[in-house]
């Protein structure tokens, strides 16, 4: 068997297993954002139907995923495998989306970087020749974390400027051993209506460290979080041997507008050159909102900001031929509801994967 | 390569990886049970000298993996990748615990399925040339679950004959690629004081999926989970072609008294022989604890329960020569601390993986 390991954190794939499929659902204020046209399904309520938020996002993860199986082409009985996780305790809208999907199903917490965590476990498993077809994805609701997390939304406290909105939204993706049937993918993506020449396939991926830069505000996510994306970008690149311009667009997950320009910092200062870094690096918690006319505060952020981005805008900008090679790194803040009360710091991590067209 | 699927749920390995050390951490409690001689530390008081019920629980769980490394003969910086999960929000102990010990980590959620969940998968990673070595644990600890599931622990609120005890332990494996030096191992083990002639290598594994069979009372934990085990049981010897015969033991986590009369009349309903079943199988909510003299209500549970189990007692008695092929199903219930008031019931899953002596 060939070296499947390079360097200290990262993977290389044999096979390079394909991502088939990809669909983001979002909720209403996601859907008036700027990158409304790249989503498959918009809600009109972000109860969508159900009695609770929490049954609503569990809802939108299911919507997600049966929406990138049927963009597949693949039938249920075809997918091997769920791997799945969210914000919420004990997983509540995997675990209640696994139920209803029926599959072999494993459970993934990495708080806001579940979203690489799925996809790079996924292509792990492909190429390694446990599955053929494996579904990932990974969700967040805004009134679902607000609960867990902050203040019950009836209570409508003040945020300072530094808390992040978290994202009504789920992103899924199929990933496979055998590249896609291309008519029918170019059929099936009834939204956009167009022909998808590219097909989309896992080249490495690099698991992350849990990095604690000391930071004990859970309003400053993004500033938690920042030290962790860079580091697993710089072990990526020390492990691969490659340089930021060998992308075309590297991206975090959910850093937002503070949390992207310390990470872009610490990249300069890693010894990155501050021009390719500025042209080449994006954070996906800066893209899902118009900043000022949504007020969203920090920017987005939870697991489906990421989740969405990744498999509404970028797969399918990948899809079109408009991006060839990007390093997707969903970031995540491992801290508790309870731990800042026992003095404890943010631990952050991120993984990440790298996609590339054919 | 080879086909590494069998059946709908079953993944087979190639090369069959190893596992090279194990340790098992329990509490006051845990350490006064039927096990007590098999655990490789007993604490003196479940705070373990930190200031909260939190920060012992991961405390627990850092100590269960470097008592492992330890025995394993290996040296931190042969770990290629850390797999844990266990019971509290947002996994706080496994992430302080990855915070500390500082390599590469993916978060896992299963509730108390997570020992089997993490063992298949770092028995897959490990198969697929992903990694050389992988630590991989699970913890619980009473008075964390309790607070969280339950009631504040000083409420001393009376709690009814079926609910289960959740153990406060943790356990850990090395999972790895290469069989250890066994001279080293029977050198370290410094407990038991004993040569360790065998050798435990991972056969396969059965990747559930959520069943839920309706059952809405939460201190019905056991009767909730007994219907996944015995579907991930029965899907593991249609995938496999074998026959309960062909293992020694059939453990499943912690379906406790209830649950595993239940689970072991619904093997028998499904076909298989009564006396096979009651001299094969058998579960480690029933084990860890004296029934009646430590009060326990309806046998053990959490994440630690099978952990500890597995780790402490079965991996050294396969060790020893006293078994040889074990298949460890580690069950859990799928439900979050709101799920029920949302009228759910409470989904279960369970994985299982075959350990074999050579």
């Amino acid at each position: 068997m060939a070296e499947k390991k390079m360097g200290n954190q990262t993977v290389k794939f044999e096979t390079c297993p394909y991502v088939i499929g990809s669909a983001a659902v979002v909720g209403q204020k996601e859907g008036e954002g700027p990158l409304c046209s790249w989503f498959d399904v918009i809600l009109d309520d972000d109860m969508f139907g159900e009695k609770t938020w929490e049954k609503a996002e569990s809802k939108m993860l299911k919507e997600a995923m049966l929406t990138a199986l049927r963009k597949s082409g693949k039938e249920k009985q075809d997918i091997d495998l769920v791997l799945s996780g969210d914000l919420l305790n004990q997983l509540m809208s995997s675990s209640f989306m696994a139920r209803d999907l029926h599959l072999p199903f494993l459970g993934l917490y990495g708080a806001c970087s579940t979203m690489t965590e799925s996809l790079l476990l996924a292509a792990m498993l492909t190429d390694g020749g446990f599955a053929h077809n494996i579904i990932v994805g990974a969700s967040s609701h805004y009134c679902t974390a607000e609960r867990q997390f902050r203040m019950p939304v009836e209570h409508g406290n003040q945020r300072p400027p530094s808390a992040q909105w978290t994202a009504t939204a789920a992103g899924a993706m199929v990933v496979s051993e055998k590249e896609p049937d291309l008519s029918k993918i170019g059929h099936v993506d009834e939204k956009q209506k167009i022909f998808t020449p590219c097909n989309i396939r896992v080249d490495c991926g690099t698991i992350g460290k849990v990095i604690d830069a000391g930071v004990k505000d859970a309003n400053q996510m993004g500033s938690a979080m920042a030290p962790a994306a860079v580091d697993t970008i710089l072990n990526h690149l020390q492990d691969t041997g490659r340089a930021i311009d060998d992308y075309d667009l590297i991206l975090t997950g959910d850093l937002g507008y503070i949390g992207k320009d310390i990470a872009a910092d610490l990249l300069v200062d890693a010894g990155l050159d501050k021009k390719t870094v500025k042209q080449k690096y994006d954070d996906c918690g800066t893209m899902l909102y118009y900043r000022k006319e949504q007020d969203v505060h920090g920017g987005g952020s939870g697991c489906g900001c990421s989740a969405s981005v990744f498999s509404g805008n970028i797969i399918r900008r990948m899809q079109r031929g408009e991006l060839h090679k990007v390093l997707l790194v969903s970031t995540g803040a491992m801290l508790s509801t309870i731990s800042p009360f026992q003095g404890e710091s943010i631990p952050g991590i991120a993984h990440g994967v790298v996609l590339e067209t054919c």
